[in-house]
């Protein structure tokens, strides 16, 4: 029904996650309205992140160049390694501006139902960074096989590398979040990890 | 924080209607995950819609050709002219499969509150076209803007086209609507539209 030009732009905005018929409609159509110059400035950022992003050969991270700008850091310590299930998780933590260390991209979890196995991860270069660091921050998601990873690489890290100090993120209750909205896991797991008053 | 191949792309995302911060972030990352032959295939709908794209010469729909397929189709009557705001409409018609006339494109309402003006709109070449036909059809939004429109255009159709019939399409309630679920206007103008049963 569309003129075959935004039909192809309407089936391209289609691939992009949760984008559906309409929304992807009404992008191409806003395209359309666009300054030319603006249109070109998309395209090539486009092709440019296929072009210039690869992986960090440090920590997994997405960069534009072969080690990323925080593993290039001298500011950032290389004792400290918080390990993540991918380059989102980086950056939500870079935003609280709270750690200084590096992190580690494991690029999934463990999960036995969708067929990933610790092969598939990023663990051995994980193992042999960790020979090199005082602690590792296990921040995988509090889902069953965000646990499950957590688990297995902290039984490998105490096995392999009986130095460093394994850790896991505390789970509980969120931020000015209040007892009667958490859900049960949450509360279960904040009564659970209670700590005593200092 | 992000590298700045990615940082473009979320810019460029930014620019769609409704999509904030985090949705460009997603649809950013989710690019750099695809294959490389789509987001080519993507950069090149993008240029392509700039390059191709242009407004039918006869009735300002969106076309990949001087004239658009609607209007050069041999089986479609060009003496029923339906008038609608935007491109949108068109297709938001053409899905109903009930229309066989052809179509004109205003590209907006009269608004003077936003400041456009009759002569923002192309009128002229609706009136050209008008004095060829026997039903111009007003299907312009029920708003205020949308009403003002019609009105508009049906006094200058009755002065300048005084042969042509000039309508507007129903309002009332929707297909299946509940009479209690209807917003007081809708339910307003199904009851001074009600027609008499056959």
């Amino acid at each position: 029904m569309y003129p075959s030009s935004i039909q192809k732009l309407i089936e391209s905005f289609r691939s992009l996650p949760g984008v559906g018929e309409k929304t992807a409609e009404r992008y191409a159509l806003s395209v359309s309205e666009m300054d030319p110059v603006k249109v070109e400035q998309f395209a090539q950022a486009l092709t440019g992140v296929k072009e210039k992003l690869r992986r960090c050969r440090i920590c997994g991270n997405l960069s534009d160049q072969d080690e990323c700008e925080i593993c290039r850091n001298p500011d950032r310590s290389h004792k400290q390694i918080f390990v993540v299930q991918s380059p989102k998780d980086v950056i939500a933590m870079e935003k609280t501006g709270e750690f200084r260390g590096v992190y580690h991209v494991l690029n999934g979890v463990i999960s036995p139902s969708k067929g990933v196995m610790p092969e598939d991860l990023d663990i051995d270069s994980l193992v042999k960074r960790a020979l090199e660091a005082e602690e590792v921050i296990l921040a995988t998601s509090n889902t069953m096989d965000g646990e499950t990873t957590a688990m297995y690489l902290d039984r490998l890290l105490k096995e392999q590398c009986p130095d460093v100090l394994v850790t896991r993120i505390a789970h509980g209750l969120p931020a000015g979040g209040l007892l009667d909205y958490a859900d049960e896991m949450t509360l279960a797991y904040a009564l659970s990890n209670r700590r005593r008053m200092q």
